[in-house]
């Protein structure tokens, strides 16, 4: 039986699932809503629509259809790349020696190599539907730039990404991926925005931040007709679209008869994570079945196991809706020296509510630690991992290890979002030995926590 | 019917090949034998094992077994990336608006990008199974010395690559690749050999060149105990194994039924276009079908469309043995501004015959021309393909832009051999409009073909 599991589990194209799944459906306690800072009160469809695509902005508001339909035009664009295989990690587990049974589901199989492009194609597509003559956005190391720029290709929608000023200057290899995809990509800050335009009055020789890059693409979504703003992760929809992670999984595990123990994934805004375990959390919300789902966030930005559970920002620069979550203060920066991504300070609306009722638990590691487990993965699996989806290796990694000292023979399933081979930066730090671990004193963490906004909605 | 075809096909686990195909039995005109410039006569197997693994030199010269059997250790590493997929280009068909049925067998789906761990992995088994410590070889861009450091790192064994000094320093990616496999990088020319030490003592400020790394990789090979070179194409050994990819295209193509019309791959030192086509031209060789094969080179390096048939030195230092190929003479050197790889003067034996023959024919496309399909092929189809890759793209393109003319429903299939992930310089380039054509002049392929060794063997 055993043996007759092969090494990639491919499903056939017509078992992409056609729906998403809304695990908000099946939650009693449904996430709390977005606020808006300036009333305190729950925002509206309405209230959205100016920065959103409307139908983007009815799946964010969503907490009861528990399956919508993907369109035929994503799900097409999804055959492009999809499904993504189920690998059985054989080469790992004897690496190991384990008794464990260890799955991953690899997303790295596209050009922008992660997860993303789930989501990027189903706001592009969207998007185009309602007319629009664009997008904007913003990026940081330009995972995300990279896949929109692909979904806005594809659609023939103008795409304008906002990348930090340092990262456009000192990793123009993403940069070059977007405009080889005909994306505007723009240092930020920039002259093309007035925030832009009085952060360089300001501080002429700032490298930028993340935070001022989302406050330019939010700008320049409001202020051009025809635009609106997409993010790539942390809200509801983004979640949503990433559920063909998870529901692909199941598929593939069911049609071995395989049953996970535990489930693991990394957790930076929460979505791939929250795609990931949907459809394994639904089946424990509806009663049907249990599974230890694990969490996985760096110890240098530990939203979850050291974070506080209110309404906070979702940016920096502080002009976006509030969410409740579990946050470490929206002017809570991990240390510079933090290479390995998952640097947002809050969490995924659900994830919070999720992790709060006990339905998840939540580890934090160190980034030496996991580019160890990424090195030891990329040597027996063949994949050079990126530093994300690493955190997860590293705990599938510890867990198979217990399982070694006790011999029980559990079945670990783990969520291998993308491919570093945009952070060689980092696995050089890695090889020379130069890469230290930082993590956050309590001092500093309450100090960013006491600037939570006061809020105290519902 | 046609519809019924899948936007990928992939082959079942068991239905990889057991045997690589030996083209070579099935030619009437064999290969011309490499002769040992000293004497002027064919090498034998004992004056080959100083320097290739036992095993590696009884496939080099062998011309006669028709299967060979892929041992079991390697097999099983070929199921951790492969089977590769045969996609259908609908969205590139679409693009085009083609009657022309587009198919492509995608080798980039693994960390080291390309076709080339399909050898790699091969040529470190019978290193490990001869009981060496380990193997030497150069890199220029890196693409081969990270494969092979993959195959390396699973075997256990040293992996020692000298890699051209520029590239080491300002193309550091692959280089942190190859680190995290284990491989020692060495840029060269280095201190560690008399011939790195030689150049350096008389150029201190040089930056390196190909024919340096290898001599200083052989030289690395044969003074230290238990250590063999290995090369990542030109050999028959790199050919053959490299037929794992033919063997695949056909099986997926005979599943479906579908004969192709056209079959297209890149050359440069010409193992990839070899193993894609090998199983073709033996249907070809054996009177059992026919079918337009197509080499496509660059214009600034064309081998086949402008050197000459004759027995040449395989490297510019003019160290290694002779062997009769198509060659633009070692001494030719494409221009710098040449950015799309496939940099060989020459071409593998099997390939030089066989085209002399007449069962294959070849183009040479200028490097904007490959970029620009390049683009289109990536913002229809989702991957960024490497600059290789793409001047088997361009003719795809030409051929199918053909059928559109013609009306004819043609079946092109054409090998994407990697991606351009590493390769992001010169996406750089064609993105700002700097990159340009450079051909080389009658007068520079003469000079250089004016240089060839005096031999006559045979």
């Amino acid at each position: 039986m055993e043996e007759k599991i092969p090494y990639k589990i491919y499903l056939a194209e017509d078992e992409i699932p056609r729906q998403w799944y809304n695990v908000r459906a099946d939650m009693k306690n449904k996430p709390a809503p977005l606020i808006n800072p300036a009333n305190g009160q729950p925002l509206s469809q309405s209230e959205l629509e100016p920065i959103f695509c409307a139908e983007l902005c009815k799946q964010e508001l969503d907490n009861d259809t528990k399956w919508i339909d993907i369109p035929d035009e994503i799900y097409k664009f999804y055959k492009m790349y999809r499904p993504s295989p189920l690998v059985r990690a054989y080469f790992l587990e004897n690496a190991l020696g384990t008794p464990a049974k260890i799955y991953y589901k690899f997303e790295g199989n596209n050009t922008s190599g992660s997860h993303k492009l789930n989501s990027a194609i189903a706001q592009a597509y969207y998007a185009k539907k309602q007319g629009l003559k664009g997008v904007t956005t913003e990026t940081g190391a330009g995972q995300w730039g990279t896949a929109l720029s692909m979904a806005c290709a594809y659609f023939g929608l103008d795409c304008q990404v906002y990348m930090v000023k340092c990262s456009y200057e000192q990793k123009p290899f993403r940069r070059e991926v977007m405009r080889t995809y005909g994306a505007k990509v723009t240092p930020s800050p920039s002259m093309n925005t007035n925030i832009g335009r009085k952060i360089l009055a300001e501080y002429p020789d700032t490298t930028g931040s993340l935070g001022c890059a989302i406050s330019e693409a939010v700008e320049a979504a409001v202020s051009q007709e025809g635009y609106r703003y997409v993010l790539g992760s942390v809200l509801n929809q983004v979640l949503l679209h990433q559920t063909i992670i998870g529901l692909e999984t199941k598929t593939a595990l069911d049609k071995y008869g395989i049953k996970p123990d535990i489930i693991i994934g990394c957790a930076g805004g929460g979505s791939n994570l929250g795609g990931l375990v949907s459809p394994f959390i639904g089946e424990k919300l509806r009663g049907e079945a249990d599974y230890q789902i694990i969490a996985v966030e760096p110890a240098s930005c530990p939203s979850f196991t050291r974070g506080t559970f209110a309404y906070d920002f979702c940016d920096t620069g502080m002009i976006c809706p509030l969410a409740k979550m579990y946050t470490l203060g929206s002017q809570f920066i991990p240390s510079a020296s933090h290479a390995g991504g998952l640097r947002f300070h809050g969490m995924s609306t659900i994830l919070s509510q999720l992790y709060h009722d006990g339905l998840m638990e939540a580890r934090a590691v160190e980034q030496t630690s996991v580019f160890a487990a990424a090195e030891q993965f990329a040597r027996v699996e063949g994949i050079l991992p990126a530093p994300e989806s690493s955190h997860a290796i590293r705990v599938a990694i510890d867990e198979a290890l217990k399982c070694k000292q006790t011999g029980e023979e559990k079945t670990i399933v783990f969520g291998l979002t993308g491919t570093g081979y945009f952070d060689l930066v980092a696995y050089e730090q890695f090889n020379n030995g130069t890469m230290s671990d930082v993590i956050p004193t309590d001092a500093d963490i309450a100090a960013s926590i006491a600037q939570l906004p006061k809020v105290d909605a519902k």
